[in-house]
């Protein structure tokens, strides 16, 4: 008997398969854990589970070799050759004896091998990291809970976790995972986001989705938010003959932005990097609305070169020789830390803390050898290169990166209006600079005062909330160019309802844009307006979603 | 040759005496800190460290002892001892021949013996904090750290910080403080409340305030933000003689909050419970605008019984009876965390987590006794009862706190705004509730996107920034009483600013009463409302400002 279950749909089109959950981190058992007396049985409890997490390590090096990845396989077997460490399970007794829990046990005896192996020179400093994981296996094991990190898994499945951080989906095999489900999260958590960027279907916020047991078949609709467990074959042959239709009919969206009544729009990608380019490309995008450069500045101890950073920025430009790219200059702080650009103090609260560029303005050697290598990298192509400011809050903040910009020999200066300050005082930037982009994501946000790593705020975090709506109205009447970088641009019915408030560009995940494509090219100018007038007219989030679908009669037609 | 430096005045008043400087935190010295090689010379620091601690705290017991504190005598007796303990010798000097540098050696030797304390029971568990507390200090000397904690002083001193925690405050004793100044923080900081809670001068955002040397003369002003360093005697005399002045003036203003031409502006006061009405009383207060009721909440297990929390608000209530006591919601989360309202899962920003009425919407129970408390403690009296929500977003949660008033019998429910999309949406919620009440510092807050808790951020933590005026602005014209109670209320040119942008009553901390009183009575509501418009018109915070003060004559006579 097939159970449904309804979330909400975040990333289109239909996945099958069975699920496999992910686990969250591990937690310390706490220090004063004891056993119950008898020693000699802890002891074999802990040494049992110490094996057993040595033969599923062996057992996954032996299929890492299977498939010709040897050094998945050295790692494995090296990682199995710790965990039968006889000082180990030295430490490990002595530990019990003294009265601890197994658990506590294991993790204090780990701790002694972590402290050497990190004292000890760089090489082996990294393979804490490979420790951790051997004792998080054991201490999940002993204390029953699921297993840490990605499943293993050789056949695709659908990853089903409570939420999705950056670090689980990093070693992700984007051929492996046919659906993502969540039980918290909303459009724009991580999962949304990572969902969308690698084309595959996501449901998040499924009250009850960690409850379903690993092996269960699911039909995930990534666009109705529809779950089906068990479902019969016919279901799910209806729901891939559904999909590929609609996947029709977008082919057939194609050409620049525009509505229906042949009011320009131009429909741009959002990137992290050169690798985003054949993405961008192939779903049609006219230019980059965002290049997000903090890629090439992650995971390292020093900026990159002048001439590394000229080369990435250099291959995204010649991209689009007839086209715009929008380049934000670098927002690290918040949950994007760099190593080379710390905090000053610790921060309680990073998303409310020293950020783009009030970072940049800490470092201005950084700024400075970033607008250096862009401007480089745009003499002599066609290609027009704007440079906008991550976290800007006021006028004297937008006067001073358009000063720097300029010093640059950059002549289009730009700020993400992000901060609700900056959207309410939007004409005051204005006479700054040449551009505005608004970050919705953050921008609902800060308005709403909900955390967007928060899944239990998914109803506060929601860009159609009226407020918001309020601000996109404020930015985009201030006199200057004013698009949308946030993934509000990739929903379809939000974009028509951005378009009459006035924006005048939309950019997105690369596999959102001919979905947006069909529903502009569906609806009149006019009718985006009516649209966005319904929807400020709401009181709530909820409200002014359904006044605006109900005002734009073509998004039936794509079956939305 | 006295010494001027120039930071922000944010408690009004003169104070004058020797410098004393309260460490941050000591941080654990790193896991792989080696000695440089000769490990008898090591183990000599160290236990020469550990000595020098275990000296001073006996100096500081026998100084307990002479003024009759046999229980400090006693913890300060007892830490002595165990900074003497030869176990505590021997584990550090072990550490130090495998290579430990002092600090790290001194860390872990005691990390044994605080394992063994929090697992040996919860009397012993208690005295781990003692513990850490010489830990600390021995790591501090060895690292030419200063000592951590509020400096010790048999004379009263000026209190210098980076900035200050409320951990470090609990202990502090109010007789020996004679100024705050701190080196980051803002108006709305930990640093400034509490001096203006407890009357005492403070200055604020000091370039350079942690490099005074400890001892310096140090003359506060804690109004024009003026620090002045071995200042010459007549300048003391002089900045006394213009204080005591000013005072008398303020002596002077009396009755009823109105401006000049007779329009009334209640002046109330923000309170922690009935431990604060003495002060209230004192500075004229007409009623209290902001009952902070999380103090009846702090450090218990579960929350206070009916008839605590009811007898508490009675008290309160008593004490107004021709006036209005306006009653805050239990507001848990964020930086006020309570032990029985954990938030659901780990929060990476409190302060945009689940916090006011998002928590209690979780626990509707602890909101039922509150208001049914609060409903019992207002019958029979003539003090007119509101009850207000605390972190309110939109108009379904604005609705949500109204019926829950209603079924309890209180008829006048409110709601805070301090979260942007509340006031930009104000005209939605006043269709809900009877009155508003803005927590400036929030507001300003999430406006500005910059914690209140990090000092570098203040020039963007201004209420007077722009954009906050703006949502001031737009929730005092929503159509029902809009007061606030935020610090903005207690700045003088502030308030008049407020009331000119259509605010209908202050509250704020009790010594802040007289000077706003004074301030208010010398402007007409015509000059407040230019006053208002010109500090709108401004593009900046500094700016506002100016042309507030330039439009307010009657702050000169006030000597501000």
């Amino acid at each position: 008997m097939p159970e449904v279950m309804n979330g909400a749909g975040v990333s289109p089109g239909v996945g099958h398969g069975p699920v496999r959950r992910i686990a969250g981190e591990v937690p310390e058992p706490p220090a004063d854990a004891r056993h119950a007396g008898d020693a000699e049985a802890e002891k074999r409890t802990a040494l049992a589970a110490l094996a057993a997490v040595a033969d599923d390590l062996e057992a996954r090096a032996a299929r890492a070799a299977e498939v010709g990845n040897d050094d998945g396989r050295d790692v494995l077997n090296a990682q199995a050759l710790m965990a039968r460490d006889p000082g180990l399970a030295d430490g490990t007794a002595a530990r019990i004896d003294q009265g601890a829990a197994a658990a506590r046990a294991v993790f204090d005896a780990f701790g002694v091998y972590r402290e050497m192996l990190a004292g000890a020179g760089e090489y082996l400093a990294a393979r804490v990291t490979d420790l951790d994981d051997i004792r998080d296996r054991t201490v999940a094991r002993l204390l029953g809970l699921p297993m840490p990190g990605v499943p293993d898994s050789d056949e695709p499945f659908v990853l089903v976790a409570r939420d999705l951080a950056p670090a689980d989906t990093a070693v992700l095999d984007p051929a492996k995972v046919v659906a993502f489900v969540t039980e918290e999260g909303g459009p724009t958590s991580h999962t949304a986001i990572l969902a969308r960027t690698m084309g595959v279907p996501a449901v998040v916020a499924l009250p009850g989705a960690t409850g379903i047991a690993d092996g269960t078949m699911a039909l995930v609709d990534g666009s109705s938010g529809r779950v089906v467990l068990d479902p019969a074959e016919d279901e799910v042959r209806t729901a891939r003959d559904a999909a590929a239709a609609r996947a029709a009919a977008l082919r057939g969206a194609t050409g620049p932005g525009q509505t229906r009544d042949g009011h320009r729009v131009p429909l741009l990608a959002n990137v992290g990097g050169p690798q985003d380019l054949d993405n961008a490309l192939a779903n049609g995008a006219e230019g980059v609305g965002l290049y997000r450069t903090e890629f090439l500045f992650l995971d390292r101890a020093t900026p990159p070169a002048d001439a590394e950073q000229e080369k990435a920025y250099r291959k995204v430009l010649e991209a689009f020789p007839e086209g715009r790219v929008v380049v934000r200059a670098l927002d690290a702080g918040a949950d994007k830390p760099l190593a080379f650009l710390p905090p000053p103090g610790e921060e309680p609260n990073p998303a409310l803390g020293e950020r783009g560029l009030r970072m940049l303005r800490r470092h201005e050697d950084v700024l400075s050898a970033q607008l250096s290598a862009l401007s480089r990298a745009a003499s002599g192509l066609t290609t027009k290169l704007q440079v906008m400011a991550p976290m800007v809050t006021d006028a004297e903040e937008a006067a001073y990166f358009a000063r720097a910009c300029r010093d640059h020999g950059i002549d289009t200066p730009g700020v993400m209006v992000e901060v609700p300050a900056a959207a309410l005082r939007a004409r005051d930037l204005a006479r700054e600079v040449a551009f505005f982009s608004l970050g919705t994501n953050d921008l609902t946000q800060y308005t709403c005062a909900a955390d967007r790593q928060l899944g239990g705020l998914a109803s506060l975090q929601d860009p159609w909330q009226p407020a918001v709506l309020d601000l996109v109205a404020l930015s985009a009447s201030a006199g200057i160019p004013c698009g949308v970088c946030g993934e509000a641009a990739g929903d379809p019915a939000l974009a028509c309802v951005l378009v009459g408030l006035g924006v005048t560009s939309l950019s997105m995940s690369a596999p959102s844009l001919p979905l947006v494509r069909a529903a502009l090219a569906r609806h009149t100018m006019a009718e985006c307006r009516t649209a966005a007038d319904a929807a400020r007219e709401a009181r709530t989030a909820a409200d002014a979603r359904a006044a605006a679908r109900e005002a734009l009669p073509g998004l039936a037609e794509l079956g939305l």
